[in-house]
């Protein structure tokens, strides 16, 4: 039986944390990651891809899974020297982080696409699934507040998301196309997943990339969609407060939605069983199971339920006969 | 009683252990250390001046006191994640370390010059003394060994010296020019000082610099000079046996000879006593004294004596009435 190609569309932390379990219950080459670049930023000269690491950090079984981000164990050494040059330091890159940055950006200067430059990356942590990048060119979360327009990670880290989001603009990604395997993947993928991620600014920024939206609408594996809220709040993140912000509402129903147009199976928490029919009104199959991913096993658990809600989902066009599990 | 302006010509360890006697001896804010830029290299698309961070951390007293160079107590924890990438790491940056190459390059890809980016580092580690490189332009030394021509911190560092000495270019040097402020303080200075450092690939860097011999030749002040070479060795780098392939006498003589176009005073070693008749027969003054720095007491003694035997020596046009000491 030939494994399922899956295509995982993700953010950071909560997709990382998904992605974990999903490479124990799929053979970890068959699956792609195409990765949110709307958080890319530039700290001390030095090109940071804060989703990408956190992915492959994970993949790599190097992250520190308390936080869910940076390097297990990692020290703060250089970034204490550059406080003492007099520079801020509130996004926290340790010295193992820092070398991942410090080589990303030799290679870009270099004039590698970062699709490339994450590639080589992936190949040297031993991270077998592929890690895409949504595009090669520059596109840029910002956030209005009340203080004005910040930067995401500005808003994200420095602030702390204590703001109120008042609009999101992605910018650059009107001029931005599709990392060269985005389009590629998702065309000849077996299956789709949107891994339980900020619907806005992971998720969405990664659907306002032209062109990939239409390739999940019409691609014809089906699509498989976690919810990021559960009992109408995050676990993590401020993806809540931004989606009350945007006149969304503030549920497994509210992210249906925002997915409506290529969304086949949502998969909900039992905490948020009664919201079913409404996702099934939506023209969405409502799957219902323990979402909280506490440990390894529960990650596992999740990724297997969330393929096998797809078992017996068919666009029609599948190319292959497949079945999630090994 | 106004202090006299002391103009330090520096390469990298020896020199750096000279400086800190020296600070101990003249106000630091009146010592402007001129420093080879030869050495500069760079790593992982860093910009390295390794004379430069020598100098920098001793003064500010952040060196690692044991090697000469780096900051004390420093992890490696970015370099094993570069080599966990594939990349060399025999030139040992160590965390803290990284942070200044970091912050260093960030400024100069954004327009400074190098001295300018030397002063902001050394105003922000306390280092009062004024650290000025040799040049902005980019000068670096290749050394001819039989595997053929290396770059400086090739045979030096990942080869650790161990080649033959064919022959030095010092490439870039005939385009440079002395950074800014150079002429000017040898021009102001009430006395100068080559300090015991590498007569061809650190002071003979530093002398390839269009402009600075001839500054050196006609400045006002005395130059005295502190042999590096000790007993016909040296005490620590290459440059016995690269003065022996250059056909130089491997001796404070071989140095004198060297500089005797500008020099004044040669500060000899007990050891190399029976040589001072020769060195004055350049006419040259020689003064002996104890020249091993084996701790800092020793460090501020060489400097003192160095200054001391200075001390009647004028060429007629010393625009102050100096004396060594505070």
């Amino acid at each position: 039986m030939t494994s399922p190609r899956v295509v995982a569309l993700s953010g950071g932390v909560g997709a990382a944390r998904f992605l974990q379990g999903l490479v124990r219950v799929v053979p970890p080459e068959c699956i792609t990651a195409i990765v949110n670049t709307g958080d890319d930023s530039e700290f001390y000269g030095l090109h940071v891809s804060p989703d990408i690491d956190i992915v492959l950090y994970t993949l790599a079984g190097l992250v520190d899974s308390e936080q869910g981000w940076g390097v297990v164990d990692d020290t703060f050494n250089a970034l204490q020297m550059l406080e003492q040059y007099g520079l801020e330091s509130w996004f926290r890159l340790g010295d193992r982080d820092l070398a991942t940055q410090i080589h990303r950006t030799e290679l870009l200067r270099g004039g590698q696409t970062l699709s490339q430059v994450t590639d080589h990356l992936r190949n040297r942590l031993n991270v077998t699934s592929l890690v895409v990048p949504m595009s090669d060119q520059p596109v840029r979360t910002w956030i209005r507040t009340p203080e004005g327009w910040l930067p995401f990670q500005e808003y994200f880290v420095k602030r702390r998301t204590a703001d109120d989001v008042l609009d999101i603009e992605v910018r650059g990604a009107a001029e931005a196309c599709p990392a060269p395997e985005v389009i590629e993947a998702l065309d000849a993928a077996d299956r789709v997943v949107i891994c339980p991620s900020n619907p806005l600014v992971s998720i969405g920024t990664i659907l306002a990339v032209p062109g990939i939206r239409d390739a999940l609408r019409r691609c014809g594996a089906p699509v498989v969609a976690i919810s990021p809220i559960v009992g109408g709040a995050t676990l993590k993140g401020p993806a809540d407060r931004m989606m009350r912000a945007a006149g969304m509402e503030v549920s497994a129903v509210g992210v249906a939605r925002a997915y409506a147009d290529f969304l086949d199976v949502m998969v909900l928490d039992e905490q948020d069983r009664t919201l079913a029919p409404r996702v099934e009104s939506l023209g969405i199959r409502a799957v219902v199971t323990d979402t909280i991913m506490r440990d390894l096993h529960a990650k596992e658990r999740l990724a297997w339920a969330t393929l096998a809600a797809l078992g017996s989902c068919s666009r029609g066009r599948s190319p292959h006969q497949v079945h999630p599990g090994r």
